[in-house]
C-alpha cells in the first residue's frame, strides 16, 4: 500500500483537503517538516463549512475532493479538516488508492503525549464532536484516559470574521469553556478539533488558564499530521530539499485572498476554481 | 404570467425556497396570512451558508433549489433567502415558468415607508450586500434616499447557535451596528437584509437606539413577502380557508428539529431529506 518516493527523481505530490481554508495550516505544517515537497490542496469552499452536517452529507462530500485529489496523482492523502475525519475516514480509507492520514489519531496522540493527568478535553464541530472519533481514538491508546468533549459552532465563523483577539473572542472563549471545565474540572489538556481554532488558541489558552486557576497545555493536530505525512513516505528526499510546489484548488474563491493568509503563514501567489 | 387560483377547488402550492431554515419565517408569515394556502419549503442545509459564496455559487445552487419546487407544480415561487434574492433573482426570473418574488423588493418597500429622513442602513451577509442589490432597489423608488449596507457574517451563526439575548449577542451587535451608524450617523431605519437577523432583532434594535441616541424602526422583508404573495395571486380563496399543507424539503437534516421551530414559531411535523 505504501509508495516510497525517494527512488524517483521527481516525487509524486501530497493531497491535502479540507472543507475550506483551515487546512491550510496542516499545510504549513508540512510545507515546514518537507520543504521540498510538492502538495496539492483543496479546499470545498463552496460547501463549507461541513461541521453542521450529517455524517452523511459529510461522507458523500469527502469522497469527492478525495476523488479530485487521487485523479492528480497525489501519493499520499492528508484530511486536515477535523469533521471529514472523524466522520468519513474509513469511507476514504476504503475507497482510496493511497494512504490516507486524518487528523483524528495524530491529534488523539498529541494529546495523551502532553496530558499528565490524562484528563483530555476536546473543542470542535457539532459533527466531530457527536461522532465521538476523539473519545475513541484516545481509549483506544489509554483506556483508562478521562475526554470530555464540547462542539463550539461560534469558533470557526469567529476565525473567519478575524475577530481572533479582543472583547468578543474572549467572551466567546470563556462562555464555551465555562461549559467544557463544568464537565470535568480537572482536565488539564484541551485539544482543539478543528483546523480553524489554532487561530483563537490566545484567548482560548488564556480562558482555560483563567477559569482552571492554573495553566492548562493546549494542542492541535496540525504538526502531528505532518509527523506522521514524513513517517509515511518514509524519509523522503522533500525532507532535505527546498521549493516544493503548492497547488491550490477551491470550489468558491469568496474572501479567499483575505483568508487564506491567515491559515498559511504567507499570501496565495494563485490558485484554481473547480466544480467538485 | 400569473395565474389566478380562485377558480379552482384545490389551488397549487406556493414554493418557498432558502439556503437553510432562516426562510420558514417567511413560511410563517405566509400562513398567517394566507392560512389555507398549501406551501412547499425547500432549505438547502447541506449547502447552507450562501451568504460567504461567490454569487455564481449562490446562482447555481439557487436555480437547482428553484428547479427541484418548478417540477414540484407550485404556482409562484417565493425567494426567502436574501443572498439568493439579491445575487440571482435575475436568472431564478428568467428561468422560472411561474412568477418569482424576491426578498429585496419587498423589503425596500417597507423601509421606505417606515423611514422618515429616507436615510436607512442595511444589514446582511456579505454577499448580499457585496451585491448592492438594496442599494438599487431602493434608489429605483426614492433616488434622493440614502442608504448604507455593513456585512456582519456572525449573526447568522450567533442565531444558530442560539445566543440570541445576552452579553455575546449583545456585544456582537453593538460592535456592528457602531460600524454601521459611523457610515452614517443619521440614520432612523434599519433594514435586517436576511432571514435568520428578526431572532435578534432585540438585541439590535436596543443596540441601535443606545448608538444612536433616539428609537431606531428596525423592518425586515418576511410580512413584506407575504404581502406580494397575496398580492400576486390575487384574492386567492386560500386567504380566508385554514389549514393549507406545509411539505418541508431538506437537504441535509442535522439540528432541524432544534433549529426549525426558532423560525417557524412551531415544532415541524414532519420533513423529507432530498438531494439535489
Amino acid at each position: 500500500m505504501m509508495v516510497s518516493a525517494s527512488a524517483k527523481t521527481r516525487q509524486r505530490p501530497i493531497g491535502i483537503f479540507d472543507s475550506g481554508v483551515g487546512g491550510l495550516t496542516v499545510v504549513r505544517a508540512v510545507r515546514a517538516a518537507l520543504p521540498g515537497q510538492d502538495i496539492l490542496y483543496l479546499g470545498d469552499t463552496a460547501r463549507v463549512p461541513y461541521g453542521s452536517k450529517s455524517p452523511r452529507t459529510v461522507e458523500r462530500y469527502s469522497l469527492a475532493c478525495q476523488r479530485f485529489l487521487v485523479d492528480r496523482g497525489v501519493e499520499l492523502l492528508l484530511v486536515a479538516c477535523n469533521t471529514a475525519s472523524a466522520n468519513a475516514l474509513p469511507a476514504l480509507a476504503a475507497a482510496s488508492t493511497v494512504p490516507v492520514i486524518g487528523a483524528v489519531e495524530p491529534g488523539a496522540e498529541t494529546a495523551l503525549r502532553v496530558s499528565r493527568s490524562q484528563r483530555i478535553g476536546v473543542i470542535g464541530t457539532l459533527a466531530t464532536v457527536r461522532s465521538r472519533a476523539y473519545e475513541r481514538a484516545i481509549a483506544a491508546r489509554a483506556p483508562s484516559a478521562h475526554v470530555v468533549a464540547l462542539p463550539c459552532p461560534l469558533l470557526v465563523p469567529l476565525a473567519e470574521e478575524g475577530w481572533t483577539h479582543g472583547p468578543v473572542a474572549e467572551l466567546v472563549a470563556r462562555r464555551y469553556l465555562a461549559e467544557l471545565f463544568a464537565l470535568d474540572r480537572d482536565l488539564d489538556t484541551l485539544l482543539l478539533g478543528c483546523t480553524h481554532y489554532p487561530l483563537l488558541a490566545e484567548e482560548l489558552t488564556a480562558a482555560a488558564a483563567e477559569l482552571a486557576g492554573r495553566p492548562i497545555a493546549v494542542v492541535d493536530s496540525a504538526s502531528a499530521m505532518a509527523a506522521a505525512a514524513v513517517r509515511a513516505l518514509g524519509e523522503p528526499a522533500a525532507a532535505s530539499g527546498a521549493g516544493g510546489a503548492l497547488g491550490v484548488f477551491v470550489t468558491d474563491a469568496t474572501r479567499l485572498d483575505e483568508l487564506a493568509p491567515r491559515f498559511l503563514g504567507e499570501a496565495l501567489t494563485s490558485f484554481e476554481v473547480v466544480d467538485l
